[in-house]
């Protein structure tokens, strides 16, 4: 399905595939009235968004109780393809006790630091589209 | 200078600096009351953050005279390096027949389609962070 010219829809299906599949993502809240993006790797658990914050950051603020955005992508500058997938669902903190199972791992923060506050983005909707070249 | 363990904040030059060079950030707006990123290949043209819409498009609307946040990144997974620059900056739909110069070509659309549309970020507030580890 075309929803724009050259920009297929994905099916949800294949939108929480690749959204689960991601390893760095970014998430898109409002910090101090201003529009705001901030990458983050994350995993996805029982279908939830989650990554680790350090407590008391601005991020772990702005995320707590809010609807926010998520955004996870990849591309390809040689043949310019890509793909991209949106997730907006309700995000809250919590504490990293009621994170257990092989997804912690992934949860590992790259950045060193105190990072124990855990965000977890419940998507209420997910989609994606990929770039389509029409044959030349 | 270290803004939160394990982040370090990059020069104002350094972050201007990386927002020229790259080609995919990402735009972070409202769309319909709820947060949304839309990932696009741009360029920087004195100064401003350039990047080609189709005229019409949910994101064209969403950009014209608001302010948006605008991200771009890089990371190595193999070793947890990475970095971020995030610019903040009211943002407006014009004609491309204001754009000139040798960036035109940087700012082709890599999905087909009729993206007449163009849309200038001129940034507020450019900031950048880089991961930094500890020596081990």
């Amino acid at each position: 399905m075309l929803i724009d010219e050259g920009l297929e829809l994905l099916s949800e299906a294949e939108a929480h595939d690749l959204l689960a599949r991601g390893e760095v993502g970014r998430v898109g809240l409002t910090l101090g009235a201003m529009p705001a993006i901030f990458p983050v790797n994350y995993a996805v658990i029982d279908g939830d968004i989650v990554f680790r914050t350090a407590p008391g950051s601005k991020l772990t603020a702005a995320a707590d109780r809010t609807v926010v955005a998520f955004e996870v992508d990849d591309y390809d500058r040689h043949d310019r393809s890509g793909w991209s997938v949106l997730a907006i669902g309700r995000s809250e903190v919590v504490h990293d006790a009621g994170i257990t199972g092989p997804a912690l791992g992934s949860l590992e923060p790259w950045a060193d630091g105190n990072r124990t506050s855990v965000v977890r983005i419940h998507p209420e909707f997910v989609s994606g589209r990929r770039i389509v070249h029409a044959p030349s």
